[in-house]
C-alpha cells in the first residue's frame, strides 16, 4: 500500500498554519469549480493531498494531471518503481500563455551582448583595478533579457575556462532557445583543451538554481546532499550545466498545480520563514505560506495575493553561492558548508556586520590583502523601502507592464523590460499626468547623479590601494597598514553594491547616495591614515 | 520737501559724458511720442529724473509706474517713509511679452541633471584628483537652462551641506518655478539636522547676483555693507538664499523704464567703466554709458545698441566670489575684501598673472600644495577675440535664435539655447550655404579637437600630481618640489578654464589649443624636473 | 630610334611566367575587339608592348592613348626629349565612372573628424600613458573617409609642427578636393614661424604613397634613389606634400590602360613576390602578376580576378615607414635604409619576432625603455584567416556595397562605408534571412566584447608602467627591470595592434581575443615580477 505523503505546511513568522488553502491567490480566483471529470485525477490526490490542495478550485483544476506528467500509467501502475516525469519546458504552458511565452523569448535587438562593465562608459570603470584578482575581472558584462540568462552565464570568460562557446560562432549570441542548441563544449572529447587564455574557473551549482528550473526536482532544499537528488551544492558544475537546457521557468513564480503566485528559491523561502522581513507588511509579517513536500525534501511557498517583490528576489538579491573564507583565519568555506547557499536579506548599510557575523568573504584583494565580499545584483534590497516601494508599487508594474497581444487584449509582458525604454506603458499608468519626456528626463537625472556618485567612489577606493601601495613600499607600520586595509573592506560593500546592482540608483536613489557617500568618506578617511604616516616616515627618514 | 535725487552719469573709458539719453537704443527706437497721460507719471519725474529720461520716448514711455510699481499712493503721501514696492517677478513682464517668457521657462528634455563633470564621459573625467580638495569635487554638474539656474545652485551637494532639497524628491528635478515652491530647507527648524555626508558649505551673497535679479535693490553697487542694504557680500548665505525666488529677470538685460539694453551686474560695471577691453570697439571703448541711483548706492549701464556680450557677460565669465588666500603668505581673504566680488576681464594666457598681480588664489592643492585658483564659466572671454566675435556676432545671434512664435511672429527665444541643437535658427542665417549636417559635423569635429586636448592636458596634470607625491616620498629637495608647484600652479589655469568654459572650444578653438597645449607643455616639464631629480636620487642611494 | 622597352613578367610565388596577358580578367572581359581605330595607339604600342598587352581586348582597348595622355605631338615627334605628361587625376575616369566618383568624395556628416583616440570614449583612452613619448600622443583620430586621407595626415598636430592648416580655419574640415585648395602652408615665405606648442615633426615620403597616387611615376620601385625619380624614401616630407594634391586614385586599384584590378604599392608587390602568403589560395598561391615598368623602375601587380583584400592590403596593413633603431644597440635606421618602406605581411602573434629578426623598432618607451614599435591599421592582416575570409568574402563586398545609382543602376559604391551604417547592403546580401537589427546586435557585441578586452590589456600595460616605475625608484635590481622591460615589448605589440586597427575586433574577433588575453597575461607576469622584486627589497629594507 502507498505511504501516504502529507504537506506540511509551514508558517511564516508565527502566521497561523492553515492546511487547507481555499482560493489561495486572486490569480486562482473566479473559474467555476471545475465538473471532475474523468481524467483520474482523483486517484492522483489519493496520495497527493497537498496537491489537490493547490489545484482544486483554482483555474487549473480541470487540467488532467496528464497535461503536465508523462509516464502516468506506469506510475499508476507501480507508483514506487515507476516515477512520472514532470514536464517543465516553458513550452507547455505557451500552450495557453502564448503572448507571455513569446514575451519572454523576444530578443531585445536594442540591448547588445558582452558589454563589459569594466571599461570608461561600463558600470564599473575601475574594475579590473578595485575586483582584483577575483573572477569578475575576466568578464563581467551588463545584464541581456531573461532568455539569455542560461547562455550568458555559461559563456562568459570567467565560467569554467571558457570550454562553452556558441555553435555559430558570433552569430549565435542572438539566438535564445535551449542552452544545448545554442551552445558547444569544446572540451568534451577533447582531451587537448585547456582553459583558455585569461579566463577564470568560476560557477557553481547554487548560482544555477537561480537561472534555471530545470532542476526543480532534482535538488534538496538548500542544496544538501541526498540519495534522492540527482545535484547538490558540490556537485560537479559542468554536469549541473549538461543538465541545465532552459532559461527560468514559468513555474518559479506560478504554481503549476493552481496558479498561485510562489516562490521555489530556497534560500529565499528559509530566510523568509526565519523572519527575513525586506517584503513584510506593516504586521512584520509576509503572506508566504510555505509548503513542504516528500517530508522537506523540497519546498515553495505560495502567495494569497501577488507579491513579485519576493518572486523577483528569487534571483534578484545579494546572495552568496561560491567557496569563501573565514575572516582572519582565512579558513576555506567549501560547498559542503550552507553558507555557500546563502541570502543575507540584510541592506547595504548593515552588510558587512552580517558577513562579518556569519563570518564569510569572497576574496582578498591583490594589493591591499582586504577581505572582501562580492556582491550579486541586489535589486530586491535595494528597492525595499524606496519611495516607489512605500506607495505600493512591486517590481512587475515597472518591469513587466500590461501590453495589448496580438489578439488585441492586454497581458503582461514577460520580457522583464528596462522601464526607460518603456515609460509610457511602465510609468504613465501611475503618472498619469507626465510625459514620457519628463519621466525620461528624471530617470536619467537619477541616473547622472548616482553615477557621478560612483565614479567618485571608485576614485577614491584607488586612492586608498595606490596610497597603501606607497606606504607599504615606504615601510609604514602594520598597524597603520592594518586600519587602512580595514577601512577597505568597508568602502568597498558600500561602494560595489550599487556596481552589481542594475538600475544605476533609480531603485533607492537616497539610499545609493547614503551608502556611496558612505564609502567616499571611509575610502577618504583610510587615505588620509596612509598619507599621514607616510607624511612622518619622510621625516623620520631626513633626520638620519 | 523731497530731496532731489540726480543722475550720475559716468563716462566710459573715457567718452563724453552725455546727461540726456535720447532714443538711446534701436530697441527703444520708433513709437510716435506716447501722449503724456494723466497717470501721473510726470509727478513721479520730479524726483526721479533719471527715470524720466530713460522712460520718455522709449516703447515704455507710456506705461504708467503703477505697472510695475505698488503702494504708490501711500509713496506719494509720504515718500521718505513709504517706500513703494518694485514688482521683478518675469511674470509682470510677461503680460506683453509672452512668447520670450514661456521659451525662457520651458524645459528642454532632451538636456538632463545633475550630470556629473568628473565622469569618464563629462567634461571634465579627472576633476576628483585635479580639484582636490575643493569643494567641487564633491558635485559638479554640466549646466541646465536658465529657468533652473537657482534651483540647481541650491540644490547641489557642494552647497550648504545638502539642506535644500527638492520638495517632490526627484520628480522636483524637472519642476522650474519659484524657488521655495521647488525646493525645501531640511534644515529649518530641525535642530537635529546635520550636513549630508560628503557634502560642502560653499556658496556665497555674491554668487547669487548672478543667478537672480531678487535682490537687485537690496544690494549695494559691489556688495559692500551699507546700511540701506539688505544684503552684502557679508550677509549669510542662507539668508539670501532664502530671499531668492526667481531666476534672473528680464531686468538683468532690459530696462524696464526704457527697455534700452543694459547690463547691471555691479563689478562688471566697475571693470568696463574702469577700463575693461574685452567688447570695446576699435577705438578702444564700448559705448556703455553707466548711470548711477541714489549717489552711487547702485549703478546700471546702458547702451546705445544692443550688444548681448556685454549682457552675457554679467555671468557668463571668470569670477572670484568666495573667500581665498594671498599667495605665499596664505593669508585668508575674506568677504569683507573687495576681491570676493571680482571680474579679472583677462585673457586665459594673462590669468594666473593678474591673480598673482591681485594676491589671491582660491585654494591649495591635496598633493603638491599648488595655490590654484578655480575658474568659472568664462564663455565671455573665450569669445572675445574668436573669428565669430571678430565677424560682428553677438552672443544672442546663436544662443537666442529667432523663432516662430504661437502666432506666427518671429520672436527672440529666451531659452538660451545649445546651437548645436538648433543650427537651422542659429548659423545658418549667415552660413546660408551651408547645411545642418554641415554645421553639425564642424561643430562636433571642434569639440573632438578641444576634448582631446582636454584630455592631454588632465593626463600631464594627473603625472605631475603622481610624481610630485613619488619624489615627496623619496626626499627630492624642497627646490625641485617648488619648481614642480609652481608650474603645477601655471598648468592648471590654462587648463581648467576650458572645463569651466561651456562650449567644449567652439567658442575659439585656436585659444583653446593654444592655452592647453601650454598647459601640458608644463605639466611636461615639471614631470621632466620631478623624474630628473628621482634618478639622481636613485644613483644617490645606489651609491650609499 | 627607340629603344624598344621590354614589359618583364615577374612570377608569383613560382607560377610559370605567361608573357601575353589575354582576358587577364573579369573586369576587363567581354567587349568585342575594338576596332582599331585611326588613332594612333598602334604607333604607341611599338615601343609600349606592356600597355598593349594590357589594353588590347579590355574595355579600355578603344580609347585614345591621348584621353589619359597629355602633349603625345610632342612625345611622338621625338620621344627621348619630350616625355608625355599622364593625367591621374580621378576627375578624367570620372567622365565615365561618375557615380564611383561621386560617392568617393561625398562626405560622410555622420562621421566627424578630429576624434582623437586618446580619450575615454576613443579607441586608445590610455595612450599617452603607453605610447609615450611617441609621436602618436601628440594627436591620433579615428578615420574619416577617403576622400580626407591625405587633407587629415598633413593637418594632425603630429605632422610638421603643424605646419598646414586649413584655409577657410574649422568650415575647411568638411570640404575634401585638392589638397591645396583646401590647406595652407603656414610656414611658406614666413620666416617667424615656428612649430606649434605640443606637435611633433612626424611625416615621411613612404606613408605618403599610400595615402596619393600622385607619384606614382615620379617613385622608383620601393622608393630607393634614383636620378629618374623625383622622390624617394630619403626626399623632403615637405617638397613630397606640397606635390602632393590628390587622395588614392583610381589607378591604385584599377589599371587605367586594361581595367585590370591591379595593385601598385611598391612593398606589397615586393612581399607576394617574395612569398608573403596572406592573401594565398589553397596552392599557397595568390594569381598576382608582377608585371616591370622602365627595366624595373616600376612594377605593378595584375590580377585575373579582382581580389580587393590585396587591393585594399596596400593601405590598410601594418608597414613602417619612418626611422626607426636596431633593438639592443639603439642605433639608428634612417630613410636610406630599406626597413622604412616594410610591410611585415605578419599576424600579430608572430610580429614582435618578425621585427626583432629584422632588428627594427620605433621608439623606446619614456619610463619603462621597452623597445616598442608602433603599429599601423592592419585591417588587412586581422582580416586575413577569418571567418569571412575563409568564406570567400573580400573587402569591398562589405565596404564598397552595391548600390542604386541615380540612374537607376546598381554601382560599386566607392565612398568606403562602415558597414554597420549600411548592414541592408554590406551584410543582408550573403546574410539573407537576417535582419538589420540582428545583425547590428552580433556586430555591436562582437565590439562590446573586443573593446573590453582591450580595455584590460590597457589597464595591465599601465600597471606594469607604474609597478615598473616603483621598483626603479626602490633599487629593484638591474635584471628584474629588464625582464619586467621585455615583457613590456611583448605586451605592447600585442594589445595595440587592435586600437591602431579599424574594426574593434570584428574582422577577427577570435584573434583579438587571443592577442589581447595573451597581452594581458604577459603585463600581469611582469607585473608579478616587480612587485614579488619589491616585496623582497621591503623586507631587506626592515632588516636593516
Amino acid at each position: 500500500m502507498l505511504k501516504k505523503r502529507m504537506a506540511l505546511v509551514a508558517v511564516v513568522a508565527g502566521a497561523a498554519a492553515v492546511l487547507t488553502i481555499p482560493a489561495l491567490t486572486t490569480a486562482a480566483k473566479a473559474k467555476p469549480a471545475a465538473k471532475t471529470a474523468n481524467d483520474g485525477r482523483a486517484k492522483c490526490y489519493e496520495c497527493h493531498e497537498e496537491v489537490k490542495a493547490l489545484k482544486e478550485n483554482s483555474k487549473h483544476a480541470a487540467l488532467s494531471c496528464k497535461v503536465c506528467h508523462d509516464k502516468m500509467d506506469a506510475h499508476m501502475s507501480d507508483p514506487e518503481k515507476n516515477k512520472p516525469v514532470t514536464i517543465i519546458d516553458q513550452a507547455l504552458c505557451a500552450k495557453c500563455h502564448k503572448e507571455q511565452f513569446e514575451s519572454f523569448f523576444k530578443t531585445d535587438y536594442e540591448v547588445s551582448a558582452r558589454k563589459e562593465k569594466g571599461t570608461p562608459t561600463g558600470r564599473s570603470p575601475m574594475q579590473d583595478k578595485l575586483l582584483a584578482p577575483y573572477g569578475f575581472t575576466y568578464e563581467h558584462n551588463e545584464t541581456r533579457g531573461h532568455a539569455f540568462m542560461v547562455i550568458d552565464q555559461f559563456v562568459v570568460d570567467r565560467f569554467q575556462g571558457g570550454r562553452f562557446q556558441f555553435k555559430d560562432g558570433w552569430q549565435g549570441i542572438t539566438k535564445s532557445g535551449k542552452t544545448w542548441d545554442v551552445l558547444t563544449d569544446k572540451a568534451e572529447g577533447n582531451k587537448e583543451w585547456k582553459p583558455m587564455s585569461q579566463t577564470a574557473m568560476a560557477g557553481n551549482p547554487t548560482c544555477i538554481q537561480c537561472k534555471t528550473s530545470d532542476h526543480i526536482l532534482k535538488w534538496k532544499f538548500l542544496g544538501d546532499k541526498d540519495p534522492k537528488a540527482k545535484w547538490s551544492r558540490e556537485s560537479n558544475i559542468v554536469d549541473v550545466a549538461k543538465d541545465t537546457n532552459n532559461a527560468v521557468g514559468c513555474i518559479h513564480c506560478h504554481d503549476p498545480h493552481g496558479t498561485q503566485p510562489r516562490i521555489v528559491r530556497d534560500e529565499l523561502i528559509n530566510q523568509i520563514d526565519k523572519g527575513a522581513s525586506l517584503f513584510a507588511g506593516k504586521d512584520g509579517k509576509t503572506d508566504l505560506k510555505v509548503i513542504s513536500f516528500r517530508d522537506g525534501f523540497r519546498k515553495i511557498g505560495v502567495m494569497q495575493k501577488t507579491d513579485s517583490r519576493m518572486m523577483c528576489a528569487q534571483c534578484h538579491v545579494e546572495y552568496a553561492c561560491g567557496k569563501g573564507y573565514e575572516f582572519g583565519s582565512g579558513k576555506g568555506v567549501g560547498f559542503d558548508d550552507k553558507r555557500t547557499n546563502h541570502m543575507p536579506q540584510t541592506q547595504v548599510m548593515q552588510l558587512l556586520e552580517h558577513y562579518r557575523k556569519i563570518n564569510f568573504y569572497d576574496f582578498k584583494h591583490e594589493v591591499t590583502g582586504a577581505q572582501l565580499v562580492k556582491l550579486q545584483h541586489p535589486e530586491a534590497e535595494t528597492y525595499a523601502g524606496s519611495v516607489h516601494d512605500k506607495a505600493g508599487v512591486q517590481c512587475h508594474q515597472c518591469h513587466m507592464p500590461k501590453m495589448k497581444g496580438k489578439g488585441g487584449k492586454m497581458f503582461s509582458s514577460h520580457g522583464v523590460v528596462r522601464p526607460k525604454n518603456h515609460i509610457q506603458e511602465s510609468c504613465l499608468g501611475c503618472h498619469t499626468k507626465d510625459s514620457v519626456e519628463k519621466k525620461r528626463n528624471e530617470m536619467e537625472s537619477v541616473i547622472n547623479y548616482t553615477r557621478g556618485k560612483m565614479r567618485k567612489a571608485e576614485y577614491w577606493l584607488g586612492q586608498l590601494i595606490d596610497n597603501y601601495a606607497a606606504a607599504q613600499r615606504m615601510g609604514v607600520s602594520p598597524t597603520v597598514l592594518d586600519q587602512a586595509r580595514t577601512k577597505h573592506e568597508e568602502a568597498h560593500v558600500l561602494w560595489e553594491w550599487w556596481t552589481a546592482e542594475n538600475s544605476d540608483g533609480f531603485h533607492n536613489p537616497s539610499l545609493a547616495r547614503e551608502s556611496l557617500g558612505a564609502s567616499i568618506a571611509t575610502s577618504k578617511a583610510a587615505v588620509k591614515i596612509l598619507t599621514d604616516a607616510m607624511a612622518v616616515a619622510r621625516k623620520d627618514e631626513a633626520k638620519k
